[in-house]
């Protein structure tokens, strides 16, 4: 079974999250929620940008790189940015992208940037590309793959970025079956 | 400040619930989101179909009817049973359709059946229609607006849904600014 690390910090988008957990998880995908803040008492749960409580299943702290095949971000600014301090995740992503795969969404691949990971070619919010500031930048498809880079544009195109995830690690005939299952007729 | 009342029962589907919620709210929209399950000792922490833990704000006990201006049901089939054998939500929804708005997607108008609420022209999950076994389904449009009543498909039309609640509530030029800033062209 296929597993993807997923990273969440406070000021996260919360339907680029759950977008692609919800797909990747009906994909097959075991999908491992971590939190990276141990100092907040927040029994798990961590605070989007509209305020929306999603429950980790357990800190970055637990994981164990060689259990999981991909890891992936998604975006908010201000979850972006905790990710991008984050030595920890500048370490994985920096493994991920050696071995496995890595993926990033709207704001996020600011943290690809900043580990030194991100490819020839990507994409990401329209507004977010002159932070990112980096060559390559491409506005013209929902999710760029570009080797085991993976990046899309931003909350519309989650549920897409999560079909894309689920061809790539389980197979077509998976992606075709939640993509008819959800109605996402328009990734 | 438009209100808007979204219950969340366990087994409710994800990108619905939180896909509602996250346009509602940039929408400028107040969601509050409630769990109707007192017993569990989950922390407000309401659990959907696909494992995903959504933070609750209070329980439906503790919500004024008048504070209110639409209420909306995600979809899944488990949170949609447990809504429909909860006579607060039956009794809820009576009130909302009477004087204000009703809304439902993919299973949940099963819930305005069962309320007797459900309109003259509405859409649902095409594989819950047989379920809800209600004149007027039509399967040409992401939402259907009958009147008080709005309906909509299923997990690939959620953001959709949020966005025609947003003009409903709060006008069309909010609902444009939400669609630009969120990718939404496809809606």
């Amino acid at each position: 079974m296929a597993t993807v690390l997923l990273p969440l910090a406070e000021g996260f988008e919360e339907v680029e999250a759950v977008g692609l957990i919800d797909v990747m998880r009906r994909g097959g995908i075991d999908v491992r929620i971590v939190y990276i803040d141990e100092k907040l008492d927040h029994g798990k749960v961590v605070t989007g940008a509209n305020g929306i409580g999603v429950k980790a299943d357990t800190s970055i702290e637990n994981i164990v790189f060689d259990d999981f095949d991909m890891m992936v971000l998604p975006g908010g600014w201000d979850g972006t940015y905790a990710l991008a301090e984050d030595k920890r995740i500048l370490e994985l992503l920096q493994a991920f992208k050696e071995k496995k795969v890595v993926g990033a969404m709207c704001a996020a691949p600011y943290v690809l940037k900043k580990a030194g990971v991100l490819g020839n070619v990507y994409t990401c919010y329209p507004g977010a590309k002159d932070e990112i500031d980096h060559p390559g930048y491409r506005d013209d498809r929902k999710v760029v793959i570009d080797g085991n880079v993976m990046t899309s544009q931003g909350p519309g195109t989650a549920v897409c970025f999560g079909l894309a995830i689920v061809e790539r690690l389980v197979g077509k005939e998976s992606m075709q079956a939640v993509k008819e299952g959800m109605l996402l007729d328009y990734c």
